[in-house]
């Protein structure tokens, strides 16, 4: 990735201090979202490397990994697939339970989502400690899919969700990272 | 539009009765969206005739809004605004309450996520009664947004969300109706 790219996107991130709590800086990619030219790069960024091969859907994690998964789905011709908070699917659902920094909550997708062997994408738009990101991981393969790679606009690499992916033989892709987290 | 293309919507929906509640239809685009084909040209044809013009912002409604409207925006190289359910935005909001079936919600955006004058494109799955659609219309006209029109994949006529938002002199666009509801 160019570093005009990566300039780009960071200049449009929003650095909030102090939120959700004290000491935690808070990287609102609402303005990259809303900023054409950032968005447009970065999602174009993001599909770049699959623009010749074929996956068969995007699977993103709710809700801002909807936003970024639509448009790569939608570019590379690819389903979408929701993986969303429990009791929001209407069909019948697989379902895993993971570690919140308080307590647990669980996700779920449509059983029916993903035909085993399909070459699927996870996207969300930040990893941190990877916690969420690793139980769609899990979700997937024990659905057969076919992780091709998960994608993320932002890392924060100190918090190790990456390495985690990682440990479960996912090749990650992120655009920016921020360290000291 | 062409008589193939709603045909393919069509049955790329899937039709779940009794859900939420007895004696309701469920109108499931989750089947559409994986679809890769459907959702390809279900969003092409929301966004065709906008391609020549200049669409500052999609603005789309959570959740399933998110997932069309990232779509769009990234195609008409837009950017993209979020409409959250209350609580959920890190910075400076302005917000709005609306009557559900049973009781009240808010929803709310980011105070400058429109200049005033833009032109903005207000997505959704679906539209019934039009709550939710008429509230994000009134919050997006307060912040002085020129909407240029409402999208929704889905439009159930009977329930009267159209007529409500086209009263309101905004124009609706929908790809498939469904009457008898």
């Amino acid at each position: 990735m160019d570093s005009t790219l990566k300039q780009t996107l960071v200049d449009a991130i929003r650095n909030i201090p102090d939120y959700p709590k004290p000491g935690v800086m808070f990287r609102d990619i609402t303005t990259l979202l809303g900023n054409a030219r950032a968005f447009r790069r970065a999602v174009d960024e993001l599909v770049h490397p699959y623009a010749g091969g074929k996956v068969d859907k995007v699977a993103g994690v709710e809700a801002r990994g909807f936003i970024i998964g639509g448009a790569m789905a939608h570019q590379l011709s690819s389903g979408f697939v929701p993986i969303r908070k429990k009791g929001k699917l209407p069909h019948d659902t697989v379902r895993i339970a993971y570690s919140l920094e308080y307590g647990v909550d669980e996700m779920e997708m449509h059983r029916d989502a993903i035909v085993p062997g399909e070459k699927v994408i996870l996207v969300d738009d930040l990893i941190a400690t990877g916690g969420t990101a690793e139980a769609a991981v899990k979700l997937l393969q024990q659905m057969g899919a076919d992780i091709v790679s998960a994608c993320f606009i932002i890392d924060l690499p100190d918090l190790g969700g990456r390495r985690k992916l990682e440990a479960l033989g996912v090749n990650v892709r992120t655009l920016v990272a921020y360290e000291g987290h």
